[in-house]
């Protein structure tokens, strides 16, 4: 199953012509999960090699307007350009994110009239009260929706914190299991853990055929790691015909951060193939990155050392780095700097550092 | 007084890489009227020679997102770039449009927790019934706005239609009156008049100097329309030292329609300089534009000829039009054809027909 990973929109606070706001796109055999979605990135997903009709999920990691605006109109171009085959009946967008963004959803295709050919269902992740300072925190009555469900829209599901593993468990299919963790910010903002299921090594062709199995039902049974009994009597177990199971990749996406709330975070992110973290800001302006609930490049490899990802890409850089291609010499600003001070920061720990640009891809390839 | 019209965005229904959502500016000695505000206005605006930071005044023509959902973003987006300068009192952004307009922005700049360095607020119109097919108007309950104002919120007005003149005031100062009258699509729109007010004309120097009053206070009372009198008794009355009055010019932005709702609004357009109306779609597909609420060139031709405008532009193309720039020989959709259909309908009307691109920059003359 190939995966990849495409920036949207790196930048930081607004979109400009240079960077878009928030979003990026992780896609598996076609399928895509949008994470966060500011204003413009339906411009952006047509301007890249990707299909916004193919977007099933999408994660809001926090609310600011940043992570958030472009959300309703994506919605709605998806719908105008989507054929209206009665016959057909089109797949419900999952939709996680914060306590707030059901109402915030509700209103703005509510009040502007704004019907989709396609149900929705918002799931919330209830906030927990160490998340942010006070002032960040919205009350229950302010995020809180009222009224009748949009007309396409389906009752989600509210998620609170598993105690436990102190994460939020989104979903669980066949393929994947993802679940979100807290991280600290001037408000609620959440990170994503989207970690792919192992699936079993290939069948040893001449081990079959030594115990005379031909191709058939008994291979996929085999396959799916069940022992099955020949006529001789003989029971075959899966280990002994299977080679070494496919490890899972692991693709961790932060939201906007100074830190993560706990340690189990960091376990739950432990070994991920790519690990997205935000570099707002340089090392020198680290007081103000903190300020406003930021990061810095040495933060966000302390981060990624810390769960010993492969690789750490940065991200949401301030609108004053200008992407490398527009960089001049003697620019003060220089997105570059920023992953020079992740790299030093790594240094001999093997973490690979990448700057994400906007319409970047990346492959994640499996893990042999 | 300089006086001209930028066009942000002329694509309908969504926003494209070809084509902005709606927006244009209308700017006078520096000040800037941002009328409708289609997702991705803010980097458009960028993209211009205009500053976003000199919008006073936001006029929405009707709540479909392809009008509207850039509007919480730019509020955000000029704060940030805002000085902020405790001495000095910011003005308080007026933004114009129909009932529904106050929740919206109060619940998306709520929820975003987004704080604004200036106040704003939002004056709403009553639609009537007759705006839009049942179906497309909201409820009172919908619309109402609930919870607390917006902590930089001051509260706005309620305009209701004006039953003499069927127009709504919106507002008027020394410059301008500005009114919004009513138009028929598929939910209530509006259309606005900004009418210039007539200036008195210049000062005939020669006469003044023969009834011997030299440069002072005199002056501007004449200027400003009383009359002086002369040490010798003699009263010198305006109309006997002024030039003729510089008349105002007239300015009407139409928002989505298929129709204007009354002939008063053909009447409160009369002689407009510009008369902005959408030409969604071609002559060819009158049937599906009336169907969608929208207008074809003839229809809006129709429009300006009835109200003697002395120059029609067209705009909020379907996305299927690309620009001419980028038009090839061949393709099926000419967007130079919309100006065609509407020429011919105008032929010997000596109305001027202006097809507006994004960032077509239009100055508005003095009339002379």
């Amino acid at each position: 199953m190939t995966m990849d990973m495409t920036f949207l929109g790196t930048g930081s606070a607004y979109p400009s012509p240079h960077r878009g706001a928030s979003a990026l796109v992780l896609r598996t055999d076609g399928e895509c999960w949008l994470f966060d979605c500011g204003e413009g990135t339906q411009t952006q997903l047509m301007k890249s090699q990707l299909k916004a009709g193919r977007i099933t999920k999408v994660f809001i990691s926090h609310l600011h307007g940043d992570h958030l605006f472009g959300l309703p109109g994506l919605l709605c171009t998806v719908s105008l350009n989507t054929n209206p085959d009665p016959q057909q009946k089109l797949n419900c967008v999952e939709i996680y994110g914060p306590r707030g963004l059901r109402h915030f959803l509700r209103v703005t295709l509510g009040l502007t009239g704004s019907q989709l050919l396609f149900p929705y269902a918002v799931h919330e992740l209830e906030p927990t009260t160490d998340q942010s300072p006070e002032e960040g925190q919205l009350s229950l009555e302010a995020t809180a929706e009222s009224g009748p469900l949009h007309p396409q829209e389906q009752l989600g599901r509210t998620i609170s914190l598993d105690i436990s593993t102190d994460s939020y468990l989104l979903f669980e299919d066949k393929k994947f299991v993802v679940k979100a963790f807290r991280l600290f910010h001037r408000i609620p903002s959440f990170g994503f853990c989207v970690q792919e299921l192992d699936r079993p090594g290939r069948l040893k062709i001449e081990v079959l055929k030594e115990l005379g199995l031909k191709p058939g039902p008994m291979y996929g049974r085999l396959k799916a790691g069940e022992s099955v009994t020949l006529e001789s009597g003989r029971v075959v177990e899966p280990i002994e015909v299977l080679e070494e199971a496919i490890p899972g990749r692991k693709v961790c996406i932060l939201g906007d951060c100074s830190s993560v709330v706990s340690e189990e975070s960091l376990r739950l992110c432990r070994g991920a193939d790519i690990l997205v973290h935000e570099a707002t800001l340089s090392d020198e302006n680290r007081e103000k990155a903190v300020d406003h609930g930021h990061s810095t490049p040495t933060m966000a490899a302390a981060v990624a050392q810390a769960c010993c990802a492969r690789r750490l890409v940065l991200y949401h850089f301030s609108q004053r780095y200008k992407p490398c291609s527009m960089q001049r010499e003697g620019d003060e600003d220089n997105v570059s700097e920023l992953k020079r001070q992740a790299e030093e920061a790594l240094q001999g720990s093997g973490v690979e550092v990448t700057l994400a640009e906007d319409f970047l891809t990346l492959p994640i390839p499996l893990r042999r």
